[in-house]
């Protein structure tokens, strides 16, 4: 079990080491670690977020543990050498092209919600966004038009083969969870929506057991709000599922808890390649001060044992470790309580 | 004062009724009103969406009251055919740039919020959106690649004049009202997005007095519904814009209330050329049962008497008006309530 650690910016270091401490605890077979730089902390060391030897331990291992980036002494850089294009960066090399990022209120943290209890209640879905297409890689520049004027252009586009994996990833959840599938386009405006569109119908032929439906992203923003029991496995492309997935999240209303997968095509030797990050960011106000929920952290290792190293057994292990240190009080500040990364790591790890 | 009423589809026909009533209860110097046929309603009587004695009839008027477009028997027609097309081709035609959507939780109506009351009432912002570039209508299609596989695209840019125009009507709200403006983008991501930070930036130089921020769209997203308070004016592109002006109308809760303008570059005798309209849909389901609430219609014509006729003690005599009539517990089905749509047009007007 090969994984490279790589912690990045602000908290990372700190949500990291907590998710690796649960990791060796589990005495798992053959753990062996790698570790890189990445972010802020690259370029402060190397000149550039996403080093080659970064990609490089990224490559050689089974899985990738990631913290965070972002550091507001990057701020003034040009945007190629800022500190969050080495998650870009690490998706696209790497092809991890499938982002899982399952949304739910957890019992018990309901007024943590912005939305009123009996809706937030209805909160429980998967969001599987395509993560290396879409406008995000397309050709993009700015140039002056014939009439003198600067312009900024982006290519947005989908090709079939693209869509139609990213399809059968949603699929394959919604039938094993026996949820409805809704899709998410803007297909009244985009022919990539239309093309979409016309993709995913095409493999829904494959699930016949699967309930789909098709929903213009503005609609799908409204829903997520107003009627969140409406959704079970939202698939989406990569611009729309930014802004839904992080919708959600917000809905949730405890984004100290909510981990990720980024999956790749490549099988290892007991499940699927893959990136695993908390969807936080690097709060760069309260790093290093032991204040940070590793909460995320340690569920996106559970996704990661589940995930790339087919261990369910595990996963489970450590999910319903963080239920039960919820369910015994022990929060982080994010959640309105007191306890600091270290104390809510060791609480997780004695549940085991 | 020459209005051109576009019913469409649905409820449409009955709400934007309600609305001429009120407009024809003001005794307004020299009201002319035309109509004409669009949307679904269009395409069966002339076989296409917007008709050209459509557009000329919106041409020669000075403002257009719009009701809504959408009607399922349309729905196996091809894209240029369908209802909703007609609504970008009267943006695109008539150069409305510029849409303003306010979003507000009325005083008596934050349980209709899916937002808890205590973030529901921080709600109360503008969204100006750019209404006739972006994505929506730049070059776009459907080719097969050279690995002879479909692939959809369309072009996404903006030119600096199409920035520099939406961003002073937004400066401007934003220095008339005293609020704070916040430009939305991904300029992490896109080019388009740098041009257009680049360019809101310079356009702020002529507005000391108004406070801007940048704000991610995903971020944006999040903020709208865990800390809506943050908000004063919204400056956006047309997709962004699309998505967040809708999350925003599900934060309200009474998508029902919620009125919008589109305004051009045409000035006319008192004001700026617009098309006004509800946000809310044809509402097929509804059409017909005189069950519509008209506020929304209602609400969108005293924007027109403000923005295109120059006679903003109008609008707030309607919105006064239809203030009073809530407080009245006079209340569509979308609000709880029972009334109907002729039984709210007529207490609004006796509220004038
Ligand atoms: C940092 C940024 C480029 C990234 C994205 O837009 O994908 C982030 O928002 C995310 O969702 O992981
Ligand atoms: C009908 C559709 C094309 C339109 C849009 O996307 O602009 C609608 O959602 C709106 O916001 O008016």
């Amino acid at each position: 079990m090969k994984i490279a650690v790589l912690p990045g910016d602000g908290i990372g270091p700190e949500v990291t080491a907590e998710a690796v401490a649960v990791l060796e605890s589990l005495a798992l077979p053959g753990l062996t670690l790698f570790s890189g730089d990445v972010g802020g902390a690259a370029y402060h060391r190397h000149g550039v977020p996403l080093p080659d030897e970064t990609l490089e331990v990224a490559r050689v291992a089974d899985a990738i543990l990631f913290g965070a980036v972002g550091d507001p002494a990057c701020d003034a850089l040009e945007r190629h050498l800022r500190p969050e294009q080495a998650i870009l960066g690490l998706r696209k090399h790497l092809g991890l092209f499938a982002n899982l990022r399952p949304a739910r209120v957890f019992a018990g943290l309901e007024h943590l919600s912005p939305l009123r209890t009996d809706i937030a209640g209805g909160l429980d879905l998967l969001i599987v966004r395509e993560l290396t297409g879409d406008v995000y890689f397309g050709a993009k520049g700015q140039r002056v038009t014939d009439d003198g004027e600067r312009e900024g252009w982006d290519a947005m586009s989908y090709a079939e083969h693209e869509v139609r994996r990213i399809a059968h990833v949603a699929f394959r959840a919604a039938a094993v969870s026996g949820q409805p599938l809704t899709s998410v386009d803007k297909a009244n405006v985009l022919e990539t929506s239309q093309l979409w569109r016309d993709v995913v119908i095409e493999v829904a032929a494959e699930y016949p057991g699967v309930t789909l439906d098709h929903m213009y992203v503005d609609n799908a923003a409204m829903q997520v709000v107003s009627h969140p029991d409406r959704f079970g496995v939202v698939l989406t492309g990569n611009l729309f599922g930014d802004i839904l997935s992080d919708l959600a999240s917000a809905a949730v209303g405890s984004i100290g808890l909510l981990p990720s997968a980024s999956l790749g095509e490549r099988q290892t030797a007991h499940g699927t390649y893959g990136l695993y990050e908390p969807i936080h960011g690097s709060a760069p106000d309260i790093a290093g001060q032991g204040k940070a929920n590793p909460m995320a952290t340690i569920l996106s290792a559970a996704m990661m044992l589940r995930h790339s190293f087919g261990r369910e057994d595990d996963a489970v292990r450590i999910e319903a470790a963080v239920a039960r240190t919820l369910a015994d009080g022990i929060l982080g500040g994010d959640l309105g309580g007191s306890h600091g990364t270290a104390a809510i790591g060791a609480a997780v790890r004695e549940r085991l």
